[in-house]
């Protein structure tokens, strides 16, 4: 898998213009390809940008660029799913995760405040644990975690281990929290989807995996979340390198059975 | 044909790395497409760039976005074609066309002097015929004609009247010459590809029409060249901006005839 050359591939689609004239974010995605596969990878992307149903865009970036650095494989963080009846039981079960990271209770009351003031970020925010604030200056675009994959052989094969849906929606981000939480630096992350239709978010750390909350917003809001929960940052530049540029391949190996007891 | 939303769709490719980083030029197109053809107009391009002879590109950025001013249909020039033996019997006769249109000898030999020190440049230059300067300020960047297209259906009439084969090479450089040489300041144009295997160039203007050269370089030279000649150009800004922006469909219809006799 590693032998080759591999291709970062980024999509971004908005709508009324690009992002960075207002433009209202309709679409991301990451991708890694080699050369030969190139048209496939590509397609996906627009395939995603051009039918979310947050709308058609009228605006779309897709860029490719070759990756220097060696890819990094990393096992998929273990995972649960928790059915909740209610936004509020989904939320509350979602604030006792973090607090069970060892996140302070005011700072995780001071992430919810900040989620609502950023709320049409289309990147992630970082939030510091003991203080609760924002500390990645990335002001309305945010954050965005780049360069990982999961090939779809291997992804199917943990698909069907663990009877998930072979959907991209579960695989694009069990990807990103997987290599958001490798990171020593991240206590925990917090997310939930700006589609629509997708009402299932969760909380993901090292050591609870990504515990799946199926109900953490309204049908129909197009409010999304993401947040990462730092602790003990020294370096945010290499901490944000980090996730924007190193190569990541999630790998899972039915030997070790990742399933949440 | 005008009815319904139409987009702007452009690529550009490099090898070791982003143009903005000093990367080498491979390849670049632009494309005018409806929302429902906007996959087949992303491969077109996709296509073009990833097999082109100058080399595999390890970067490349797709782009489109909605054009919401009205789009203008322009006739294409008329066409010939001079066999030449020689690239020095072609750039002569280049030479020659340039001065029948007005073109002052000395402007035309600064221009050729600039070609040299602009020969890895992946844009347009714009000179006044007056002076023989350049009056762009892209820089390294050059300028890029962008916005223009010509439907698929009515080029292929058009091959089909001229005896003309049906790539898209003199389709994408016609509909470029035509667009340039609709602006009543642009006196002609003088190009030939960066394409080592693509030898044939020409001089286009309205009175000319699209003059096609058989040799103007050596096979296996990747240096092109594409100089706009301009006379009275009070607007520069306005000028760049109808070759940007302004967008346009050519246009063919058999009964205006528009072979040079």
């Amino acid at each position: 898998m590693q032998e080759g050359k591999y291709y970062s591939i980024r999509m971004r689609a908005a709508k009324n213009g690009p992002h960075e004239q207002g433009g209202k974010h309709i679409s991301g995605g990451e991708l890694l390809s080699t050369y030969s596969n190139m048209k496939h990878a590509v397609n996906a992307l627009l395939e995603k940008g051009l039918t979310h149903s947050r709308g058609n865009p009228d605006f779309m970036q897709i860029q490719f660029e070759s990756i220097d650095e060696p890819i990094k494989l990393v096992k998929p963080l273990q995972i649960a799913t928790n059915e909740v009846e209610s936004v509020d039981e989904g939320q509350s079960f979602a604030r006792r995760l973090l607090e069970r990271e060892g996140i302070p209770r005011t700072s995780i009351e001071k992430a919810y405040q900040l989620m609502t003031e950023y709320s049409g970020i289309r990147g992630a925010i970082l939030i510091d644990i003991h203080s609760g604030e924002r500390i990645d200056e990335r002001k309305e675009k945010g954050l965005r975690v780049s360069r990982m994959d999961w090939l779809d052989t291997n992804f199917e094969k943990w698909a069907d281990y663990f009877k998930m849906p072979k959907n991209s929606r579960v695989k694009e981000a069990l990807v990103l929290a997987t290599k958001v939480n490798e990171h020593p630096a991240t206590v925990a992350e917090l997310c939930w989807s700006d589609d629509p239709e997708y009402i299932t978010g969760y909380v993901a750390s090292k050591k609870l995996g990504y515990q799946r909350i199926t109900k953490l917003k309204e049908y129909g809001d197009e409010h999304g979340c993401r947040i990462f929960f730092v602790d003990g940052l020294s370096d945010l530049h290499s901490y944000i390198h980090y996730l924007e540029k190193q190569p990541i391949f999630i790998q899972w190996e039915e030997e070790n059975d990742t399933r949440v007891n």
